[in-house]
């Protein structure tokens, strides 16, 4: 009997061999796409059909990449040659709410907008706000550890997590965590598996912090700066003043100059085109518009055009700007989004090395930040043609070449190579360089005890 | 050549033997005296002394008890027989600020309020707010993930804890995390150590977040109730209305008549006696009194008599009455403060268990607890005599058994064993309750990838 014939004796027909379907689980938003077919496609729509998977794959020693909305924009849930694509797409129940505990107990396919729409009848939200809510889930939002627009001032995903239930690689069922807001017994296997990017178990379920929603109103101010450098440098000082902005997002000129030609005349007028810069904030909570005013002042003082919003409808026209980003982008080719993040300090120079790296490199670099948080989306936009390819060699050299430019500058500046979207298989080949050597030996024992036989999405994280 | 002569060979007049220093290096906070006598005491003063101390304990299989101010509440920081106790309370120096960055970057043996104390000048300040902040260290506080009063609003230690330098149990050093608000690069090796409790490593510097000090006035609310199922009640009311205040402190009935007995007629003029409960609030930011009144609303309508400080002086009344709560208590006999923590909508009923405890045992337990965490202090009083003793045996086997039953009903109520303290060497007993077999055998396994000699404070965590 092989591994297939196993998998689907004891689990019918959730074992999909169906070729569009192994087929579309070799790709993720990244553009990465897997070379070769995975085995089969696991629909799992219980505990139970996870261990069984797991089981399984562990007798056979077969890889199992564990799959949920398959958003991930580091090609780590990608379905490789031969292996298990493990979907939880299908789990996908909020299993209980419990507004006087502010928290939510899920499955790992719920939609991160899904479960939202579920606790604003509590006055509750779920804080992690990746851009991708809308069709991302929660277990890739944890499996990664994602960060989004909100991380400054509501902390990151790792924060909104109290517990797991893990299914590990021989199928054995392990729970960390708590239902408390605090909880120090023994150690945080909840914070380890957080961001583990599907290389030490199958999240099964999850126990998730939901916070009151933010009382007061929303205040949105779009700034524009003659460069680049101005922009950030006022972000940082927006920071400096003890300014807490719920968003503050930048803009630099090459993104600038495709999001004006994207949206048109009319969307984009008051752009500026060539070198100019744009700053995105909003403010909430009780003191939203004092905060929005001292925000103001501090743009101006740093020499930026700074308006504030007077009505929702301008609210929106000014966050239209920043929703244009990737479409504005993605009309040009596909688009490789880097993620580096730098202490905001080194905002300003992380943007100069963006600007030398493209004109030696002679690649176009547009880029967008997070501001707030220090963490930059540096976009290369590669033609369609030359981006998929039989293998994975599918990102042309010269582009990793200045990738890998880009990610030692971040690594110089006291940064880091993934601010909130993962190593996955796109960046291995650069993590044994940030992490140094014993924290990297570490964490291969680490995932060793997870993982004993590496059927655990080996490729993601680790080259082997 | 022994390991002592080893250790005074290559380190010279920072290894004391001093019969006094010893003798003190066996006790923490909680109560609890190691047994015997450790080998030495090691002052160390740089990272170098840290590594050169555990290469001669990895060569010499000696334990190692790493100490920081000595401030803990679980025994974990105990000199026990034979052992080295490394000291890293002289490792005390504020390296970094980055009022920019919002970090700082410390050496573990900084008294927790020092850091406040320079942070302040910028607007900043480290949350991480445990009752000791004026006597504990800030590794200590890393060491224990240590919480505070303040967690609920804003965070534990875990939260506010970027990156770590630790010195591993050969002397090797390994460097975790980062200066940067998000990164994802790896597993997190940080919250792995934070809450560690010295039994995966030394840590020698941290970076820490910094955060913008909150503006605005600061409302006071005192309140009393009938009886502490009320007062629970009220509270979780409160948080249920989505009110967040900073301080929520919940005073039983026991421990109350203690603290009005220890405050004189004067200074507890109001405050109920018998069954009555007090409840202390505390609201901040910029929308600190409107909170306030619709906390003190809620604490109405849940049969509380409420009041709102009117000025300075009468806030600190009503915080004077939660400050006096361990002074009345200690000045009894020796406290056993035991920290469990259930989610907030359980807490009455950890209140009926504990009350339903305290009868059929025969032994009083008053209880403080942080209301807005669910974060309840029953505390043991020992006559002095009976609780110090020769050996680890001192606290008497009915308190045990006593603390036994609360440590069941917390974990019956979906809670923990330690909402902020440790399991040290007090609580090991009922850590694989807690944890289940599977994520206990886990643990056991991480500790030896960090440790395979077994030298880092064994005992502590772990029986062995």
């Amino acid at each position: 009997m092989t591994a297939l014939e196993r998998l689907q004796a004891e689990l019918g027909t959730i074992v999909s061999v169906d070729p569009a379907e192994l087929t579309a689980a070799r790709a993720d938003r990244s553009g990465w796409v897997a070379a070769g077919l995975p085995l089969a496609v696991v629909r799992a729509g219980t505990v139970e059909h996870v261990q069984t998977t797991l089981r399984i794959a562990s007798e056979w020693r077969v890889p199992v990449v564990t799959r949920g909305a398959g958003t991930g924009l580091a090609g780590g849930a990608c379905g490789t040659d031969g292996s298990i694509v493990l979907s939880v797409a299908g789990m996908n129940r909020i299993l209980e709410i419990r507004p006087e505990d502010e928290l939510a107990v899920v499955e790992p396919g719920v939609i991160n907008q899904h479960l939202n729409d579920a606790l604003l009848e509590h006055g509750l939200w779920f804080a992690p706000d990746p851009a991708s809510k809308d069709i991302s889930s929660v277990g890739g939002n944890i499996a990664t550890n994602a960060g989004g627009l909100l991380c400054a001032k509501y902390g990151v995903t790792r924060e909104a997590v109290l517990g797991l239930t893990v299914v590990l690689a021989d199928g054995s069922l392990l729970r960390t965590g708590r239902r408390t807001v605090k909880g120090v017994t023994g150690y945080d296997l909840t914070a380890l598996l957080t961001g583990s990017e599907g290389t030490l178990g199958v999240i099964v379920e999850a126990v998730v912090r939901a916070r009151a929603i933010t009382a007061g109103e929303t205040v949105t101010i779009g700034a524009i700066f003659t460069d680049v450098g101005r922009a950030a440098a006022a972000s940082a000082l927006v920071t400096a003043a003890r300014i807490r902005p719920a968003v503050m997002e930048l803009i630099d000129p090459v993104a600038l100059a495709l999001i004006a030609a994207h949206l048109g005349p009319a969307a984009s007028a008051g752009l500026p085109l060539g070198r100019g810069a744009f700053l995105l904030l909003q403010t909430d909570g009780p003191a939203a518009r004092e905060e929005a005013e001292q925000a103001v002042a501090v743009l101006r003082a740093a020499g930026g055009q700074a308006r504030m919003s007077t009505d929702a409808a301008s609210a929106e026209r000014l966050l239209d700007v920043r929703r244009a980003a990737h479409p504005a982008l993605a009309a040009h080719g596909q688009v490789l989004i880097e993620d580096v993040c730098v202490p905001r300090s080194r905002m300003k120079e992380m943007f100069d090395r963006i600007a030398e790296i493209s004109a030696h490199s002679g690649v176009p670099i547009p880029t967008v930040a997070h501001a707030g948080d220090g963490n930059l989306h540096p976009n290369f936009i590669i033609p369609v043609d030359r981006f998929r390819g039989p293998d994975e060699q599918v990102v042309p050299e010269p582009i990793w070449a200045a990738a890998g430019e880009l990610f030692r500058a971040a690594l110089d500046l006291g940064g880091t190579l993934t601010g909130e979207h993962g190593v996955g298989v796109l960046k291995r080949r650069w993590l044994a360089e940030e992490l140094g050597d014993t924290s990297f030996t570490m964490q291969r024992r680490i995932k060793t005890v997870f993982d004993p036989l590496g059927i655990l999405n080996p490729g993601t994280m680790f080259a082997s």
